[in-house]
């Protein structure tokens, strides 16, 4: 099944490619490496602002993080297609807060569990996942991604 | 017009490079690809020492990305040679933030403008901005980069 | 010297492979480029909980700095062998900091100098270091590697 089916068999369609809010490139392409700029989470379109530990419950950043791996997908889809992702290599996960806060890995796995649900084996990543003192525009979870791409032509 | 050209045009001139606080190299190649070692803000030679959100503005905080970004070309030109440059690849910029600032990416422009400014499209680069609680010696802004180098010669 | 006689030398073994805490591998390989997965501070088998500036001083956090380099390793012998790697290529240092402590780089020498002291020149590393409002588990200090490794058949 291709991830372009996987997605429609989810219930899940590609939003439209969020413009960076920056003056940098959504994801640059280096030999068969793409890397990824940091995605904030959304709702709505609009950035999904939140403090995890003080306004939002772990389950609600899990929500967010699954969320963000959606436009992440969608970014890959724009700039290189879904069927020439070899591999998700590495994930960086950034979840805004407290200092109390200690559940990063669980709000993180709202994405690393959507990529191996879409992906299967391919979705399988290295990742970090911590806690920031805060996120561009308030967000509540930033993610960015290193991706293997396959070769031209193969 | 080479990237040094480029730089005289802008008045600009490459500091002397700073060694490396800690036991670690300030950039390391492999294959292709350079890492650059997180670089802090500096002013006259020294960290340049603050708080956005406290002790500094956003406005602030830009210059001192772009400060940090001519240290990085320094050091790029140091290691490999400025002309050597294929792509900027990706950048990642820690703002030492209170809780409650949340322009990192407008604070992160100033590095990123200034890489298109002075390389053109191969300085457009992926990107992650987000706040940390704090940056070594205190320093208000810390960029670390991944940039593609042209193959030996080519 | 091979890598395993080195740390004989030392009088370290390395400790079981801890199983990752979340829905992520501990280490994806990419072409000749390993990326590892941020690995947290443990003592006696648990995540070693604390902060830098308020329950743990500097010298303790670059001794769990130390640690996590020597789980690192473990991690690379059991995924690749330490004798394929050619070369760290990249450290990302997670301190778990209250706002005022300013010597991450400090911490991470802990682990930069570990690798030199066991790798030689092939343990010098680029790295960036800070501090974030949090660890998962409330762990002290977090470490992601990049690793280059030898070519197969090499």
């Amino acid at each position: 099944m291709s991830v372009h089916d996987k997605l429609k068999s989810l219930g899940i369609s590609l939003p439209p490619v969020t413009p960076a809010a920056g003056a940098f490139a959504p994801a640059v392409r280096t030999g068969d490496l793409l890397f990824v700029s940091g995605h904030i989470a959304r709702r709505e379109g609009k950035p999904w602002v939140g403090q995890l530990g003080a306004t939002m419950t772990t389950e609600e950043g899990k929500q967010a993080a699954r969320g963000i791996a959606i436009e992440l997908l969608a970014t890959l889809d724009s700039v290189a297609g879904l069927d020439r992702i070899a591999r998700i290599v590495k994930a960086m996960v950034l979840v805004n807060s407290v200092p109390t806060f200690t559940e990063q890995h669980l709000v993180a796995n709202g994405a690393s569990e959507f990529f191996e649900e879409v992906l299967g084996p391919a979705g399988k990543h290295a990742r970090s996942a911590f806690g920031v003192a805060q996120i561009p525009l308030g967000a509540c979870v930033e993610i960015e991604l290193v991706v293997e791409l396959r070769p031209e032509g193969a």
